[in-house]
Formats: structure tokens, C-alpha cells, sequence
């Protein structure tokens, strides 16, 4: 493949260290034109001078000086705020490749501005496709900008589907069921965030770890499937598979089922994201059916996941309401992670957060801005009166 | 997809009734160019008729007038023996693609020819790439001529590497494990015929069914698969899969794995190779992974199944053993049906046919010829002997 001017868009997080240390096993083909964090300064400065990036850009305000710096002496350009991030997205002609894995709402901003300067885009932070799918989409539609899945099960139906010509008939989503499978309905409300984040599979951020806890994330990826695939809910069969295994996978009309498996290791799909359509050697154990054991598969529970059944209402409601669903979900969950809420709470939360927003059928992105604000307000109301 | 003149040779076994029930649900995308048989000419009748063939072929020279009275009224062309079938696959320039579904090494010649005016070839018929892949290949090759694997196993597989760039790392290449994979191998020695044939999963013809209670079907599938996709044999690993959902894998340099799963309905694949690379609808029962219960994997158990390593040694070797130990396991099957041996005396002649053989290491289409004649007349006087 030809080299690649990459930007990682939260390259401390876990997925940004992880595409990092696929990009360190394959120098020749990356060069690090933009990194960029949140808060965590020290790791953005060792990442920034190990991979001789072209420029770094620090969200946090007052950490810019340090980075500064620090950075400076090694001819690497330092700039801080996310209205940087946006710019450089919206400017930089040197960037062919986004990884876009900052967490959470706020990298819907970036990504639109990416799309619309004409640069392939591996979206990794999902929330800005359960929020703003829609926009997303026809915005890379428009600047005729790729967008690539990250998420392993968006990479296992992307796989499965290299080749097809034929219509997709059905998907099939597969969820480990996350730390809680087996734990009795009556003890959730008593766990703890530790717990929670405590994912049996995949080792990820906290936010997507709560996400999996209340199989919220695979709602999330049901919706995020849908805009990425052109498929209707309706086609998404969720699959729960302890083993995690199979990614996912996608059936054609002649009852032909196509899976993509691996070890659980994400840099397999972040590195599939970053040198599509090859594939490049990765050192990740290699699957040993003799010793597998069996796969099984069942149904979700979501009578005892309820987060679940709250996405799959968003989706067929359409409009901001998954906008809602998803801001509200970020402050409950950030209030569970800070001992504010109980687990049990954090349906409760979105519940209602949503039955207070008011529906706007094809919002444009104000009202998807509008619309995630007065969620986060309202969702961090009912927090504090409780 | 471009209306297809088709050839099916062997229309009246397994996969050509199960190809014309393909034909019948897509009538407008086929014309049957020419239908042949070896001895069942009252389907073959029928069949000529309800599919309006230009033309027919029985094998048999001694039906040729009981096909003819018969078709003649409906202005369908017949004639009779093997030379014609040879003839027609060298000349006839009204055919597109040729579905090779006759059984045993008796395919070869048909095939080569086929190959040679450039016909597209589906092959069910295993034999000939067990015992002249090589040759096979390179005729295709030569040719320019499509190849189009029409087993489940080597469907699956080819399905798999659709739109992949990248090579092969590793075969997962599963089996049933057939009939007898519970069966005490103490028992072995007292099987039947009706038991060998009853396969598990798949409805198939005699031969086939018995190669598979053996698991020299397994083998005879490794040595398709290394010529069909240039392998090493040591790329391929048998999996036992007794739920036959998965039909193969295909792993790839980054450790990911790409799987092809239906229920298990040679439709499927048959029509695949006929609608190549479209994928048409199809009315097979879909995978239902609710209540599909789990998948199983394990290691093929050579000590109780001594064909498979004899196939497996066979591979290595090379040359024209492969062709003797086909031709020596038709001549044992054959026999065992006929209740003159048992079934754990069908490893037994192949092994004592493949020492007999003298070894050519490139062999030409003569020395497989002569190979295969030569031990069947040594299994046979074996057997005879005994």
C-alpha cells in the first residue's frame, strides 16, 4: 500500500495507544501528521516525539504550555482546544486518514468537518453516528469521503461484505453480554463501577465498558450498523456469543452466511480500518479450533438489560430521539462511574431523559446540537435532585 | 446475470437433480444446452423434456435407443457413449459452463476437454482434481478457463476469499466426521453399506456417502483444496464440525478468520457456481442462531479413520499417487457396497495398491491414465483374491 498521512483524533484513549502500536509495527507506511487528546498530556508528549509527529493538539487549554514545551524543542507545532481539533480537520491538506477515537459526542464536530475536506475517516467514537448518523453519512456521501468501521463487529460485517454484489438480508450482531451475563437480575442494582468496567473479553475505555455493562453499546451498534450499512433495524438479529469469537456476521438471500472471527484483540480491527483494503501481518494469537471449546449463541435478556430495549425504541422513533438517548446516556453513566446513580439507574435516567425531549422527525445538526445539550441539562437535573 | 447455456454432466445423480432444481427456480436465467447419464435414462427423459435440452448424451450405449425414441418427437438431439460426452465438451460452442457432476476419475477426460475450448467448469466431480489436479489446473490455466468449486467445503472457502487481496495464511476445512464419529472403532469392522451411506447431514450419492464414513472424502478435499487455491497441504487444518453449519475458513495474515455457514443444502453451493458472482435467492431454511444450540470443533482421529492418513500421506508423496490411491479407493468402495469386503478392509487395498505403484513424480495425462488403470486392475484382483 502507499504510505498514509494519518491524524488520531484521542490518541491516549485505549484505541488511539492501540493504533499507535499497529502504526509502530508498520513505520514505513504511516506518517503521524496529528495527534490529539483530551487531558492526558504526558502520554500525548511521548507519543508525539516517538512517532515524530507533525503537530500535537492538546483539548485542555491549560495544559497547553506544558506540551509546548515540552514539544517544541523537537520541531513539533502545538496548538489546544477542540476548536483546533476542528480547524485542523477542516484545513489540514496533509491528512489522507482520520482515526477518529475520541470518546463520546463531542468528536461529531471533527468527523463533519473531516468529511466535508474530502478525508477517509475510521470512526472508531461511535457516539457521533448514534447521534448524527444521518448527517454523518450524507455529509460523507456528499464530499464523497470514505468512512470505515473500527468497532470489531463493524469491521466483521465490513469484511464479510468485501466482494459482495449482492444485497444484505440480515445482520448478525454479536455481543459477548458483557460482565453481568450470568449475574441474577436482583444483584445489578448493587454493583459497582469496577465491576462494571471489568469487561470479560475486551479490554477498553470505562465509558464503553458501562456501554457493554447495560448492553447499551450493542444498541449503540445496532444504530451505528444501520447508517453504516444502509440496513433497516429490522435486518439486525443481536446475538449474544460469550466467546467472542465471531465479530459478527452477514447473510444474502441465498441463506449464505458470511462471518468474520479472531482472537479478541482490537488492533486487528483498527488495523484492518488503517490499511484497507490490505491486509497487513499482525502478530495476535492465531485461533486454535482444536482447543476453542464450543460457541454457543442465545438471546438478550432485555427484560434485565433494559438499556437495550431503550435503544431499539430510539432507533424505530428515529429523528433526535437517538441524540437524546445518547446524551443522556453519557451523563448517567458518568454519574455511575462517580458513585452518583446506582446501575439500575442509569435506564431510569435515559427514560425519562427522553420522554421530556421533544421529537424533531429530520433534525439538522443545530437541533442535533440543541438537542444533546438540553438532554445533557435535563438528564443532569434529575442526577442532583435525586 | 447473463443468461447461461449450460451442460450438466450427470444430471440424473445428487448434485445434477439438485442443479436442475436450481435451473427450475430461474428458469429465465438458463438454457440447458445438454444434459448426460450413465444408466438412468428414464430420468434423464424426463428431465430432457422438462428442461427442454438441444441435446442429450446417455453413457450407456445400450439405452441410446429407448433415449431416442423417446426424445426425437420433442426435437432434442441424442447420442450415446462417453466418446460423445469427450466430443461435445472439445467442440460444441453453444455452452457456457459445464457442471461436472458425473462420478469418479471417469470425469477427467470430459473436464480436460471442457477446459481446453474454454468452457467454464463447475466441478463436483472430486475425482479427477484428487487424481490430476496439476494437469487440471494448468489446462484451465492454459485455457484461460474458469474453475468453480461446487463442494460445500471449496464453495465456502472460495466465498471466503471473495474480494480479498490478501494471501492465504491457513484452510480451516471442516467435516461432519461423518456416520461413524461416535461408532466405537472396535464396531468399524461390522458396518454395512446402508449404515456407510446413511450420512448425518448431508444427502448425497452412494460413493460419496461411503468416502465420507471413511473420511477419505476429507482427504480427497484436502488435495482439491491445495490445487484449487495454491496451498501447501500444511496450510490446511481439519477441523470436525458435526454440526456442519460452518463449510470452511479462511484465515488471513492478520489473524482474521473468514467463515461461510447455510444450513447444510448442496443448493447452495451449486447454485453459487452457477450464478457466479451473483448470488440469487434461494428458499433454504435460514440459520437461526437462537436455536441452532452450539458449535463444536476437534481433531480428526486418524487412528480410527487410517483413510485420511493415507490421503494425507498421498499429498506429500505426490505425483501419481494421489491417482492411485483414488483409483484404488473406487475399486474398495465398489466392493464394499457390494458386501465382497468390509468396511475396515478398504483401507487395507488402498494402502497395498499405493505400494504397488510405481512412483512418477510428474506425471503426464498418459501416466495417470495408465496409473489408474493399472491399480484398479491390481485393487481388484486383490479384492478377488481375498
Amino acid at each position: 500500500m502507499d504510505k498514509r498521512r494519518l491524524a488520531i483524533l484521542g490518541s491516549t484513549g485505549s484505541i488511539g495507544v492501540q493504533a499507535l502500536s499497529v502504526v509502530r509495527e508498520h513505520r514505513e507506511l504511516f506518517d503521524i501528521q496529528l495527534l490529539t487528546a483530551a487531558n492526558n498530556s504526558l502520554l500525548l508528549i511521548q507519543q508525539a516525539i516517538e512517532f515524530n509527529a507533525a503537530c500535537v493538539i492538546i483539548a485542555n487549554k491549560d495544559l497547553y504550555q506544558e506540551v509546548n514545551e515540552a514539544l517544541t524543542p523537537h520541531g513539533i507545532n502545538v496548538f489546544a482546544g477542540m476548536d483546533s481539533i476542528i480547524d485542523a480537520m477542516a484545513t489540514s491538506e496533509n491528512i489522507d486518514l482520520v482515526l477518529s477515537a475520541m470518546v463520546g459526542f463531542c468528536g461529531l464536530e471533527p468527523t463533519l468537518a473531516a468529511l466535508r475536506s474530502g478525508k477517509a475517516v475510521a470512526i472508531a467514537n461511535k457516539e457521533p453516528l448514534v447521534a448524527a448518523g444521518k448527517i454523518v453519512m450524507q455529509t460523507a456521501r456528499e464530499h464523497n469521503s470514505a468512512v470505515l468501521p473500527v468497532d470489531s463487529e463493524h469491521s466483521a460485517i465490513f469484511q464479510a461484505l468485501q466482494g459482495e454484489h449482492s444485497p444484505i438480508e440480515r445482520i448478525f450482531l454479536t455481543a459477548s453480554g458483557g460482565p453481568f451475563l450470568r449475574t441474577p437480575a436482583s444483584e445489578l442494582s448493587s454493583v459497582t463501577a469496577s465491576e462494571a468496567v471489568n469487561h470479560p473479553r475486551w479490554k477498553m475505555g470505562r465509558k464503553i465498558s458501562v456501554d457493554s455493562s447495560t448492553l447499551m453499546n450493542k444498541g449503540f451498534e445496532v444504530i451505528e450498523a444501520c447508517w453504516l450499512f444502509g440496513v433497516d433495524p429490522s435486518q439486525i438479529t443481536i446475538v449474544i456469543h460469550p466467546q467472542s469469537v465471531i465479530h459478527s456476521m452477514v447473510s444474502f438471500q441465498d441463506g449464505s452466511v458470511i462471518a468474520q472471527m479472531s482472537t479478541p484483540d482490537m488492533r486487528l480491527p483498527i488495523q484492518y480500518a488503517l490499511t484497507y483494503p490490505d491486509r497487513l501481518p499482525l502478530d495476535i494469537p492465531r485461533l486454535d479450533f482444536y482447543r476453542l471449546g464450543g460457541f454457543t449463541f442465545s438471546e438478550p435478556d432485555l427484560t434485565k438489560f433494559p438499556c437495550l430495549g431503550i435503544a431499539l425504541e430510539a432507533i424505530k422513533k428515529g429523528g433526535n430521539i437517538p441524540c437524546a438517548m445518547n446524551a443522556a446516556n453519557e451523563i448517567a453513566v458518568e454519574a455511575f462511574l462517580n458513585e452518583q446513580i446506582r446501575f439500575t439507574d442509569i435506564p431510569a435516567v435515559i427514560s425519562r431523559s427522553i420522554e421530556k425531549c421533544s421529537f424533531i422527525k429530520d433534525p439538522d445538526l443545530n437541533a442535533i446540537l440543541d438537542t444533546d445539550k438540553s438532554t445533557r441539562e435535563f438528564a443532569s437535573n434529575l442526577i442532583a435532585r435525586r
